[in-house]
């Protein structure tokens, strides 16, 4: 075992180191950078889709999409007319820095307002890897059960926004909003609930809302002299 | 990174090792295992629940619980009356046989007929860790999408069965049941697919009969002479 825990600090902080560049490099480019993270078929690249619709005459928008396989996501964005680079990981369970610093290429950062970065579909590892990103959004949808914030702490606690998703399931679901928002409550304090729906558009200007303010928030951040 | 490969070879290796042990063990105490792999919220548990409630007078049940916290799941089996040990992984990805091997001294496995091993809620990890299973059991569940065996096809690979549950939402989540029989087809080309829901009960018979049929295929190839 003792061998073992070394190799993984090492591993962990290059990609940190790798992710610090990404940060340095969004940073001077202006660019406003979200992690998305969710379980597969939460709703990251429908989200993506509404919200390329509703913001993307008035913003720059670009995705890089990881999935183990196929190219389906990126294609549903750029459908959108959301500018999409696919990466895939073969077995690899979450995107790490060094696969963002490759597929960031692709894009004049220059030129973007907001970069969205769509995670591997999975509520573990993802968590644990930095990629440079402002912005960290759990996308919960209520098909999944209320009860996922306390048994996956880690992705929901790094959360700077939770998305719940699937409102219009919501009672077919059997899933309890009281209970859903205690347990939000209880590993992530701070972070806001945007109850939404991607099918029926509901409660999509609210993380719009948010969406523009974190960006500002993030500017302003930046710019203020320390 | 040529230092790293072999080490993970020496830790998946250990894992087969140990899983090794267990499938002797397992088949010595002639106790039929199946090991559920799903995406957070597919309903595993509950398929679990619904199982101990049909099959629970007739076979003597029991169940392993792998989720990164919280003893939630293990909770509810033992109230469907099915004896059940949880393991908490932390920041575990999925479940590995040191675990299990852990888990399964809180059983008499002689006196059980089917073991069930409720992986961690992840469509990546855990299909990469052999746990002495006889069976591999996929659930999938519609409001995931249809997409989800290309998208996850080492996990829809290495499966016996896939179950598709939650087939009450099917039209409400706008699932497409051709693209995903389809898909399966082309991951997992002799896996039978099993559509039930286990909130209605519709389909459950089917899940209980491939399930007894593959306790008895099992146990048969074990006492054949080579």
């Amino acid at each position: 075992m003792t061998r073992r825990i070394p190799l993984e600090k090492k591993v962990l902080s290059e990609n940190d180191r790798l992710a610090a560049e990404l940060a340095l490099r969004f940073g001077e480019a202006d660019v406003f950078v979200v992690n998305l993270m969710s379980s597969p078929g939460a709703g990251k690249t429908s989200l993506l889709e509404e919200t390329a619709k509703r913001l993307g005459s008035r913003l720059s928008l670009a995705a890089v999409e990881g999935d183990l396989a196929t190219d389906r996501d990126a294609e549903r964005l750029r459908k959108a007319g959301l500018p999409a680079r696919q990466i895939n990981t073969g077995r690899g369970c979450h995107l790490n820095a060094a696969q963002v610093t490759e597929a960031v290429v692709a894009f004049d950062l220059a030129a973007l307002d907001v970069l969205f970065i769509e995670n591997v579909g999975n509520l573990v590892c993802p968590a644990a890897f930095y990629l440079g990103e402002h912005r960290r959004v759990v996308v919960s949808s209520t098909p999944e059960g209320d009860d996922k914030p306390v048994k996956y702490p880690v992705a929901f606690h790094s959360a700077d926004c939770v998305v719940l998703n699937k409102m219009d399931l919501v009672e077919a679901a059997g899933f309890s909003l009281e209970a859903f928002r205690r347990f939000v409550r209880g590993v992530a304090p701070r972070a806001p609930i945007l109850e939404l729906s991607c099918r029926t558009g509901a409660g999509l200007e609210t993380w719009l809302d948010w969406l523009t303010a974190e960006r500002e928030a993030a500017r302003t951040a930046a710019h203020t002299p320390e």
